[in-house]
C-alpha cells in the first residue's frame, strides 16, 4: 500500500528565456520568484493553491509545461502508473521521469510537502 | 482593479490518444473522466487540489500540457500579461489563447469556480 498526490506544475523552458520567464510567470501568478541556490536550474514561485507548487525550470530541451505527482514510495508508484499505461524515461538520483501515453512527461518525486500529502494523497493497494 | 488566479491543468492530446491518455489520468490521480456531453473534446478529472481543475482536451496539434488562469475582467487581465511579456495568440468566444515568452502556450478565462475565486484570486490595480 502506497500513496500519492499532484504537488507541482513546472515551465520547463532553454536558458535563452530562462530568466524572462521567471520573471512572467512571479508577475503572473503575483509571488516572487525564488532561484535555488543549491540549484539554479530551478525558481520556484511559490503555491498558486495551497500545497501546489509552482516552479520555473531550465532545461536543454523546448519550453513545455511537466506535472510532479508526489508519492511515499517512488518505486511502487513507477510500477503502478506504468500498469496504467505511463512509460518510464529515465531514473535520477530519487525520482523517475516517465511520460503519459501520448507522449507528455512527467515526474514522480519523493514526499516535497508532508503536510499537504497527508491532507490530500490518495492510497493505492 | 480585477482578479485572477490559476485555475486548472489541462493536458491537451491528438484524438488518436485521448480516450486512453484520458483513462490514464483518472487511474493516475484516482478521480472519475467525466466526459462533456455538450462538448466531448474535454474530459474533466476532477480536482487534485481543492479549487483546481484537471482536464484532457483533444486538440489537432502535438500533446502538451497548458494551464488556465481565470479572472473577473478578461480583457484586463490579457492587457497586464501581455505587459509582463505574453503574447495574445487568438481570441475565442469568451477566452484568449496566449503563450509566455517561451512559446507554453496557456488561457485566460472567465470565473469558472466563484467560491475558489473569492478563497484565492489575486487583486491587481
Amino acid at each position: 500500500m502506497h500513496r500519492s498526490r499532484l504537488t507541482a506544475a513546472l515551465v520547463d523552458v532553454p536558458e535563452e528565456h530562462y530568466r524572462e520567464v521567471v520573471q512572467f510567470w512571479s508577475g503572473a501568478l503575483g509571488s516572487a520568484a525564488e532561484i535555488d541556490d543549491d540549484d539554479p536550474d530551478y525558481a520556484s514561485i511559490g503555491e498558486p493553491l495551497p500545497g501546489f507548487q509552482f516552479m520555473v525550470q531550465q532545461v536543454d530541451a523546448p519550453a513545455r509545461i511537466h506535472l510532479d505527482i508526489e508519492t511515499d514510495d517512488v518505486d511502487a508508484e513507477v510500477e503502478r502508473l506504468e500498469e496504467l499505461g505511463a512509460e518510464r524515461v529515465e531514473k535520477n538520483e530519487t525520482w523517475w521521469v516517465m511520460r503519459d501515453p501520448a507522449g507528455n512527461l512527467f515526474c514522480v518525486i519523493r514526499v516535497q510537502d508532508p503536510a499537504a500529502f497527508e491532507r490530500s494523497a490518495r492510497t493505492w493497494d
